[in-house]
């Protein structure tokens, strides 16, 4: 365990703004515990929130499509957190059961070819290379 | 470089089978480099190819978006060959220039924020828990 | 968890000069888990040590440097164990929360940009590959 | 390698403006690859660049030590465009060839003791786990 | 926590066909939980464990030399669950403490030198180039 | 590219005393380029090297099957230069096509499932977890 999170009724002005944004944006009672704990670097807080917030909007890829792809580069890398979270931010934006099940089947398979790829020392064929 | 490609002309049945299945389920003339390197080991090769073609069959999610993920999953693990054959399939399933932005700002984010929850050792919220 | 960690009391000669080594270079009055767990390979355990302690010795750069350059490789990797240890480690070398904020930030950001060079496959600029 | 590089006789006056305020932070001629590559999404484009001047700028870490890390977390990453990058910025930040060597032997060393704690699934320490 | 593992009453059909199959091939009474977990997709359940069931088949290597090999990648890619329920595998394989660590001290001194290579950016030798 | 290599002709006294015990010990005529480069930080070199020597010497473990395992690590953490040496050096301590055929597939395999129990938060077994 880290810090203890920093909760609403300590938290510095600079730090309400973004938590007070977060809470309006995604129309959630509370900010989740990565927040609170960003909140210890109000800079980095604000500077990745609003980073998120302008990658993950509707633009070109719908935002379920943009959840399913964090969720899948979460569980490539291991993070626990960010598997728990992006897994619920995702159900929340419409994954179900079998969606789940396909994106886990992708992300898997991506994992083994990448490495065959690389073992096999294979060359990029001239066509992809453009 | 890995060792020459298998080529069509030099290929095994047990070889030719699996490139034959791959041009004609595809609608390819010839197969890229990665299946001509795995073809040093037919029982790879197939195996490989045809776990490839259950996850990649559209299902709950259409093929566009499969391939999104696993472009997305290839940039995160940093396989030179899997980004330039990856982005192909893409584009050739139909990714726009604002999809691949797209999809390249969601999986830097992701690497990013995966690291800060990593070292602010975020606490799982027990909501996320389940 | 893995096996119950070699306690003082019942290590070998061969690992008590380890552990003696370790609590007098470092002022302790105990060596952490890592250390208890390599007691189990006395030739890893020795090698390990003797060369953390040659390559964190104070040279062209100063402790606290080199424990920030080990906690921020330790938090990309995803550590968890590594990461609590080192974060107290570097704390104790004089890391300060601004520092630490800061230290996050940069992994993070590298870890982001990481995978945009990867994805839009930058080629390498002639002023840098030399 | 990936689409042709966008240069600043081409650039869009958004992409301009990211390409002189880049031009006259670090007091260069031209900005590098990486820019030219973004380019082709002004939006990542500007809030990468901005992110990466308010990270790398001085604060509680002097800008040499902020390169060094940012150099340990690519070449942990196995980032080729990014090693040769940073390398290059860390030199003209003033990094030595001893301090390079340094940086170099502490990847390495986070790198396998990082797999070490893994794979002896050693317990966190009480006293670092606050 | 994901969600609670399918067990052997409540799995259909096509589920408890591969619950069988493990158990007779393993001469285990019970399914470990990656497979109780995966049984929430009946297809990726059954092509995993097909997979799994030919990679790890007695062949050129013998089945002790296998489980190191998966063990050492688990390690290396720091997933706790794959490095417990594979460190007990190659245990019942034949693993011995010695050959234990072993295994680690190579995975450690693999991801080592794997980050100096990158570091130093080593031109790969013309005698390995084939 | 990096540095250029240190050659045998322009080496110190330190660095030729490692490169001839390197050429003695290997029975080759040459060191290879990592160690031309790691020559350019004499403490890290002696280090690097007598750390691999005593690693990969013979023990529990037989060195083809060391050589297999450092393989594995090297091509699931996509390190291209240590692919090519330690393909090479494999193949002279007896590595068959058929086994490299094996390991990869195995490498693959691992990724596969590291990343399946990441994203089904598989919680361990307790017969696994001692």
């Amino acid at each position: 365990m880290g810090r203890k999170p920093v909760e609403y009724s300590e938290a510095s002005p600079a730090v309400l703004a973004v938590f007070d944004d977060i809470k309006s944006s995604r129309k959630v009672d509370d900010v989740n515990n990565f927040w609170k704990q960003l909140a210890y670097d109000p800079v980095t807080l604000k500077r990745t929130w609003e980073s998120v917030k302008e990658v993950m909007a509707p633009g070109a890829l719908d935002p379920l499509t943009k959840e399913l792809i964090y969720l899948a580069v979460s569980v490539s890398n291991g993070c626990a957190y960010c598997i728990a979270s992006h897994t619920a931010a995702a159900r929340k934006a419409g994954m179900t059961d079998a969606m789940f099940g396909e994106v886990m089947a992708i992300t898997g398979m991506a994992n083994e070819t990448n490495r065959l790829a690389n073992g096999y020392r294979v060359p990029i064929d001239p066509a992809f290379d453009r």
